[in-house]
């Protein structure tokens, strides 16, 4: 057992949260994740409503432990998602890509627990006045949507947590005990983790999106589409695509059309590495086999106290 | 004192190295780097033979610890400075931006200990193949040229670290007691530190270049120019002209025109922080005030010691 601000908060064994992520995180990976000490989190963004009230419910059945769910507030059906946490009696949700004012003071009066996801200071402490209980500070590294301010976790980590009083999550190329004990050297009460949980056993997504992920190395993930909202991705044939379409100038309504719909379910639920849109973390290139949710936490957990001891024995 | 493979390898007292700055780093950089128990490089970059040939003899004069010179392999009159570094005794020789195989071998012929800047595990590989005795990670988020990988000091630290037999001194992101503190905690031996050494009282920028860095917040910075050679700069009206010509198209010439000559030499040594091009990194953000070398390394240590110390209580 570790004890931080984050662990007592979500009343966990360990501080390790597992990022709530499109088309990867149903309720076995947020359940197994549970089960094994850590957060796991729902990821709604791509459910609908009604997809989301079964994962809920099963995930309830699959675990004893606490579970959360993540809800872009982007999300077209925002309403009805809030109104099914609540009767569905979830007791923590994170809120991402979106403005934490509107659905902060909702969601503290029905007794839940607000994690808000930030890239940057300044959107960290106006998530804090909100009310939100904890932040996820996510850096450029991070796979998937991010900040335009490029920070990485080694200067983001140290800033959010030197100006917010609530706890701050880490978050963006963690995916080992090592990393999780230096982003708490950074100022950090906990970690999340994308990327590794990405392509465990209990994901989601597709078997052709996670070999792919094993396979990548340095440098083949890039954050892009940054005159829409910046995203880290493979870099794949869809990606050369957005690049090739850039050489030509800046064009806002090309790229929106080259985009189109549906490309991240496409590559991350279908396995389409073609033309699908396949967003991961920098860190997957330190990833290279299929795990459970359990062995990885395990894993973590070990290598983790492994690294504390062996710096206080130099 | 703190004892690391990088403190045995350069005999110094800190694992502390002061990276070599084009019209940064002169002979009194360093010298107060290495006389507070650090390793200071004279970056020889912006200098003429002559010139540097006086700032080694002047730092000879200043310390009698161990300091080293920072050359950057592109330099055209590379085969005059590595005379020079031979001639006037120098022991320790940080190459970069360039090939290692080409220098490595005559300097280590010449009993002098060789360092090479890399921001890949690729190039890391392929430095240790030609017998340097250590490296320098370099981070997305470092000041300067960088690596178009774009990986960020959280993945290329543990990354070269395993995969490398020598040791690895981590740079990019690292302003803080903090964070040398993780850097060790993900595998370096020791840190490269820009920045704050940048706007430190023995640092020859132009002290306008230094309250610009000192003002600047997250966000500020931007890795650019990546058509030519990738360099992390503040976000001034020079940068604003690169950005307006790439939202017109990739055209490499117009780019290479408007960068021109002399910009950095306008920007940090002449202080005009409208033309000039204004490398620092993004841990800038994190540096508030001017100090002197030797207040920074003790402050660094100070810290650096509290972390470890806080980290074995909890």
């Amino acid at each position: 057992m570790i004890t931080t601000s984050i662990t007592k908060l979500f009343k966990i064994k360990y501080p390790i949260v597992q990022g709530g992520m499109v088309w990867v995180s149903g309720y076995k990976l947020a359940a197994a994740v549970s089960n094994a000490g850590g957060l796991g989190l729902i990821g709604s963004g791509s459910m609908h409503p009604d997809v989301l009230r079964e994962h809920i419910q099963k995930c309830k059945k699959s675990t004893d432990k606490p579970f959360g769910v993540n809800i872009p507030l982007l999300y077209p059906n925002i309403e009805e998602v809030m109104d099914i946490v609540v009767k569905e009696g979830v007791k923590i949700v994170f809120t991402s890509a979106g403005n934490p004012k509107l659905w902060t003071s909702f969601l503290k009066k029905h007794g839940i627990i607000v994690v808000h996801v930030v890239s940057s200071v300044k959107f960290a402490l106006k998530a804090q006045e909100t009310g939100v209980d904890a932040v996820v500070a996510e850096g450029f590294e991070a796979g998937g949507h991010n900040g335009r301010e490029e920070s990485t976790s080694f200067t983001l980590i140290p800033t959010v947590s030197e100006k917010l009083s609530i706890p701050v999550i880490a978050a963006g190329g963690i995916a080992t005990g090592k990393g999780m004990l230096a982003a708490m050297v950074l100022g950090a009460s906990g970690v999340q983790i994308g990327s590794r949980f990405a392509v465990c056993k209990e994901s989601s997504a597709h078997v052709n999106f996670k070999n792919k992920v094993l396979e990548i190395s340095e440098g083949d993930t890039v954050l892009t589409l940054k005159e829409l909202a910046p995203v880290r991705m493979i870099k794949n044939e869809f990606y050369q695509k957005i690049a090739a379409l850039k050489d030509r100038g800046k064009d806002i309504d090309s790229l929106r059309e080259l985009l189109g719909k549906r490309r991240l379910k496409k590559g991350i639920f279908e396995g389409d590495l073609v033309e699908g849109m396949l967003e991961i973390g920098q860190v997957a290139s330190m990833i290279d086999k299929i795990e459970s949710a359990k062995e990885i936490v395990k894993e973590i957990i070990n290598a983790y106290t492994k690294a504390k001891k062996s710096l206080l024995e130099n």
